[in-house]
């Protein structure tokens, strides 16, 4: 229509811009574009939903302590409900490294959700006489608790998804756990034979550590519920109503579903970013675990011909163009390069932790960017890890039973019977020889076919013990 | 039109699949695409066009050689012509993550210029009767020798436009050299008061460090003429004809513009990534210094009322909803957060690269992304850093002058001239009672006026040498 | 006495080694030196007490089992409680770095042990006809479960060292923020000019993080107690007498002191090191929580004529040889460097947690020695830090107070009382006169002197809240 | 002698303290030991004797510009040399982490020389007016050039150590690369089974690469010659004569036979560590290098039984207490684990030289001594692997032709002969029968005998080029 105009003006301190009436964004928005076009990447969704409950619950808190009218609190609150339901995600088109320790972000959030608001109370979009992006938006907020208290939350919701996958892929391991119970196979050390072991011990290995994994970042989640909302600039809460404060943390747990609390020390609050170090080293050390968990994996798959052939991994995608047939443990390698991507993310994260200064912490969106990008990251791949390769792994009973039987590492378990000078004349011999170790201790008439049968049981080499009591029965 | 079909049906030795007759990828794309949603990122763009360059050169080469037909070489030719000028970008759709050592994203640029090239030639995109994309457009090529190639080139162009604007910002540097040449200043050392320097031997610091970063990342520039292309699997060069390695490295130097040589070993170079880390490690040196220099920057400006407050970075944006009138060192801010990122990729890289095993080093495609990704950033952050930060740094000369002159530091100069118990002694009062040295100099008589004019005179206190001579001559 | 050889001669599978006969450790003790002259360094002596722990506790439990005579296991357990008492540290000549996942400096211990033992029973050193290095002194074990056990007590006692420390840096923390309660500053964001805080509360801000820092030590130190005795190779137990697992843990909890408990998955227990990852990372985010605390102090002593100037560190040693009464912040910048290599060593320990393979991660000497190493300096600077440093900062308040009243900042706290406008007004001309905003109001009439006194409380600026209601109460 | 003082008693501002006169350290050594017990190592001997050489060229340009007696400066020189000799490292007992930026270390040096020159003069320990530790030991210098410049000359001769080793293992790799010329064995990507290689092209590969390390190491030594030397506090040279500066560097190239020279830019050679950062990537890339080549090592020699078992390490000891007759790659599992350390401290190295801050970067002492101990553990670790390991490589011959001739990857060589379809479906029974592949093609009647010895054709499979003429000319 014609009456309607297509561009808008808005100022600042430093000028004026014009704004496309299209946009929600405004003025603040569109100077970071100018001043950050660092990564070209997307602010992440948890964080966007994030600022809306924040928003929401500051929006819900102003209103009770009076300071905003049910007139403007209901049109914030609509506006950051849409938001949080991922109505306006292409508005929010800063880059996640900024300089200004999340300002732009937050004013990005303020200014959609302002002007979303002006919109629903039949406003123009830029009225700020009616709602204002700062007094009202951001009433009794700063940057400095708003952007941290998103970040928590989008963090939390985060966690929650990669323990999800998390949480499957245990189940996997526990499945394949018992599935390769009975496997026997050749234990390694130093890639040298050592001593036998069965497969299921080594998934219940697997399964274990992971475990811990769980357990680990389940207990930097709960970390994470407690918030500096109502510090304002440095954490002392300067222009925040003490009500303000209490009624805020309510709101927010409600619209978050977590039971968010208050930083007993506001300041604390503001200026630490320790904890965020501690996820990050959690998440760290799981990737660390799940690298060493696909290279036994890529290791035992190895082959077939010329490689240990232990077990079979789902084949995925064709492995060459040149080579005909060959398939290669994509997925685990895969999950190499998370892990040290999210190695690498754990460097920035502890740098910009330890760049703090003062009262603030300025580094925080590549702390943010980094540390969300890891858990992203690691949720895609442990998802597709867990069902495109590890649920499908299959056994190679026969090769591995094949390695066990041609080892001199059995030797070990003879030792306490015949003795350790005869023991090691055999494992001599079965080295230079190539032959058996059960076949030269036949020969050589030290243990009988029954005793070899006991002492060399699969399932009593892979437990506690020496089998002297079942062998002293047969010789008794 | 009815007689249009929708979609065509691929297949591969895992199956087939349906493909959307739109696409020009094809199913080993769509696999990809379910293995690999792991960082929902693009494949940089220098590194598609480095494909279509790679896929260019071969297909020339292959024609050279006689085992390629003209009427499929040129089809080839045209269609990978396309790729390098960002016409099928939107087509490149696998993640910069994925298993299998950049088969995905090789496999992605062959389907994706067979189909362009069946089309050109009239025939129905995946009819690989007349036109196969392993056969030809990935003839005598292996991913282990088109990918690493395709990433130089890519690395090639990116480096140029990083170097780009680093000269650039080498330039302001030399230019605020010369603005601030006479802008006399307290020196620091432990952040503690030191002697006197100028503002422009600071600058003077800054730009010979970047200078410095510039020819490093030339010096590794060079490196990476070198390629593998004709290595094919494992770098023995297996079914490719020596001429084609002759003439394939020809069309890519015509191609790409680089001077493109074949590594002497080929089987080192298909195997070792050294060179990337070596890349790495400059961009991490260069980022490094520039974090100092960004901390020295917002040293120096902060303030305005209680901080050092010496310099003025030019305002890009308001700095707080909550505190009028404040604007922060964003730009610099943004700086530190790519050095901590870079930094931290960096590490990646290095382990990445340390990753590889025996012929191939797979873990490639994460040791690319964080590299591209690093160098892109750098470039953006270091474009506006100059632009919108150091271009227009202005020097507080009143303030600087101040520091200088109730500075106690200055009794360093006077020193060799009266001895040093008794500038210990005029130090020593200086502190206590927060007089200036000049001024208690002259009262207790020990130097004229003229004298401190001399030895206090601001050029000479910044350039070395003892001021003995001058004041021979005054007090002969 | 003549009678007396100088000399003995020792063998193993490799060929034969003269010892000189003074020394109790043996001719594996010698092959380590020879292959690893690493890094010149020495065993972390808690690592040594460790195994002379782990290698009475298996003394004790071997002879509960039977299979140790009293008469061998009263020598080996005197021999290991003088290793314990520290009385053998000289004999531990191998080198922290070593190939062999530490079968080297198990075979060191167990060389003293047996020789030691072997004397106490006036026997002659080397007779492992009487006493064996392997066969009884290691009965039961191998490196693999008895080296990570030692290290788990080394550790444990090393946490507690540097929980000690960082207690009583907490409570100097404390005693500082009591002390500086009242001590009003200004309060910085990005270097820039804040809002008022008070002294005390940002020391009560270090001190919350130091205290989480401590909890989440204590956290991970709980999780030290499990260990894997009886795994023996591969975690299987193969040759333990079940008997023994369960005896050995009980002796090694008496010895040690500690609540020691047998890992429920002994594959689990000998191949992961998941738990030294996260040692490492509580460790390390207490140092970037400490670097961060070291900038702070040192930027606020930073001066004293041309920096903030706000606080005064005790002056530890001269600064510099060419200027007269110059000292530097030292104290701090030694945390900074422990920090960086804390932050360093934690690298390493994931590189070597990620390397391991199958059944054992050989990788651990390195990854024992950077733990080691990263808590002795912890625990060293962090108490000279506290002695020398913490305990005497005084606070300049004249400076804190001057900052505070010439700051623009305070006009937020103006705000609500009389509106955006009018107080940016204010805030320009005081930015562009120098003046102070509170004598700017006065001149203004926008406030009364009553009421700015109310409103600048300096004790309310710093606490959540808006004077609101104050104010009115003067003007109704 | 009874009338011989014990001690003796020295003063600073801070006030006095006792010295054993025996000891030739003085006040400011104690207090740095009082103040930085961190790591409890010994400063580097190379930067002791680099000091020593800074001190002795200082003496000798003093001398030359009239401002040191030839009588003092005879002595200095003197004391000097004996530094250099190694005579009084005892007497250097700061730590090598220190605050101060390398104060302590420097006036360590400063002390010893002092006293030991005064004792040449037949003066008494202490006596400063006679000869003064800062006036005439450290005239005309800095720690802030006289530190950097010692650390320079230290680096230089550590770099010539650790290129000594290197350019020795490169000679031994080449040597095996003869050696192995002719063995024909796998080559594997993804640790899948590829085409055949020679082991001699995998060694060739090696010293590819280590060759480029090394010529990376010499690069970055060749800018270790521009030092500092006349900067003083902060690079403006304040207090250093014109003609000392000219001088200085005249002699500190002939004392330490380097062709050392003044930076461009003294206030840039004072801040700035971009160079360090420099020399350690360098390291590091080596490194990573080299903990690859170790992983293939270990790869190969894994087994001997159920691994690959394709070359034999030499024994260098027991590997097991429990295994009898296991070896371990031992010598290459500790170029592992000193790999992890060099990457470990090359981050800590990046952030010490991020850290510096305006004129001075006070992070040297941490950054210095990683640097250092890095190169050392390099020097240590290569010559040993170099001696121990690669030299007495033996190659598996059987066992690799074994894998060559039952793999299915040579159906590649085979592709162009006979055409994809017909080989992937011999590949397909080859797979499933485990037949080799060479019986089924003459089976099939594809080609004969004759044919398939010239296509699989050892050496020419691992050559660049199709066997196609060499096939036409028996056909034809």
């Amino acid at each position: 229509m014609n009456n309607e105009k297509t561009h808008r003006v808005e100022e600042d301190f430093l000028g004026t811009m014009n704004i496309n009436n299209e946009n929600y964004y405004g003025i603040q928005t569109l100077r970071a574009v100018e001043n950050f076009p660092i990564t070209g990447q997307q602010i992440d969704e948890e964080l966007i939903r994030g600022l809306g409950m924040v928003k929401f619950a500051a929006a819900r808190a102003n209103h009770r302590t009076g300071q905003l009218t049910s007139h403007l609190a209901d049109a914030i609150e609509q506006a950051s409900r849409e938001v949080i339901d991922r109505k306006w995600h292409d508005q929010f088109i800063v880059d996640p490294i900024q300089g200004g320790a999340g300002t732009s972000i937050n004013m990005n959030a303020n200014e959609v959700i302002a002007n979303r608001a002006l919109e629903l109370l039949g406003e123009e979009k830029g009225n700020n006489m009616v709602l204002s992006v700062n007094s009202h938006v951001n009433m009794s907020q700063s940057t400095n608790d708003a952007f941290p208290t998103a970040f928590k939350i989008a963090l939390l919701n985060r966690l929650n998804q990669v323990l999800d996958v998390m949480e499957s892929m245990h189940l996997s391991l526990l499945e394949k756990t018992y599935e390769f119970e009975n496997c026997l196979k050749m234990g390694r050390t130093h890639l040298q034979d050592a001593v036998p072991i069965r497969l299921g011990q080594e998934f219940s290995s697997y399964a274990a550590v992971i475990k811990r994994d769980i357990n680990r970042i389940k207990t930097v989640k709960e970390t994470l519920y407690e918030t500096n909302m109502g510090a304002t600039a440095v954490g002392t809460g300067l222009n925040a109503d003490p009500d303000y404060i209490t009624y805020v943390i309510e709101e927010l747990a409600l619209i978050s579903g977590y039971p968010m609390t208050t930083s007993p020390n506001l300041v604390d609050g503001t200026q630490n970013t320790d904890v965020y170090v501690t996820v990050s080293g959690a998440l760290k050390t799981c990737m660390s675990s799940l690298s060493k968990i696909s290279n036994d994996l890529r290791l035992m798959a190895s082959g077939p011909r010329t490689g240990l052939n232990e077990i079979l991994l789902p084949p995925r995608q064709p492995g060459s163009s040149i080579m005909p047939g060959k398939v290669n443990p994509v997925m685990a390698e895969a999950v190499n390069q998370v892990a040290f991507k999210v190695i690498g993310n754990d460097v920035t994260v502890t740098l910009a932790s330890e760049a703090g200064q003062f009262e603030l912490n300025v580094m925080e969106p590549v702390l943010v960017s980094s540390l969300l990008d890891s858990i992203k990251m690691m949720t895609n791949v442990i998802d597709v890890f867990n069902n495109y390769c590890i649920q499908d792994i299959k056994a190679n009973t026969d090769r591995m039973e094949q390695y066990v039987n041609q080892s001199v590492g059995i030797i070990t378990a003879i030792n306490p019977h015949i003795g350790y000078e005869p023991a090691s004349s055999i494992a001599k011999e079965a080295i230079s020889s190539g032959r058996p170790v059960r076949e030269i201790c036949i020969e050589r008439g030290v243990l009988s076919e029954e005793e070899l049968d006991l002492i060399l049981d699969p399932y009593k080499m892979t437990t506690p013990g020496i089998s002297e009591r079942s062998i002293e029965q047969i010789k008794g």
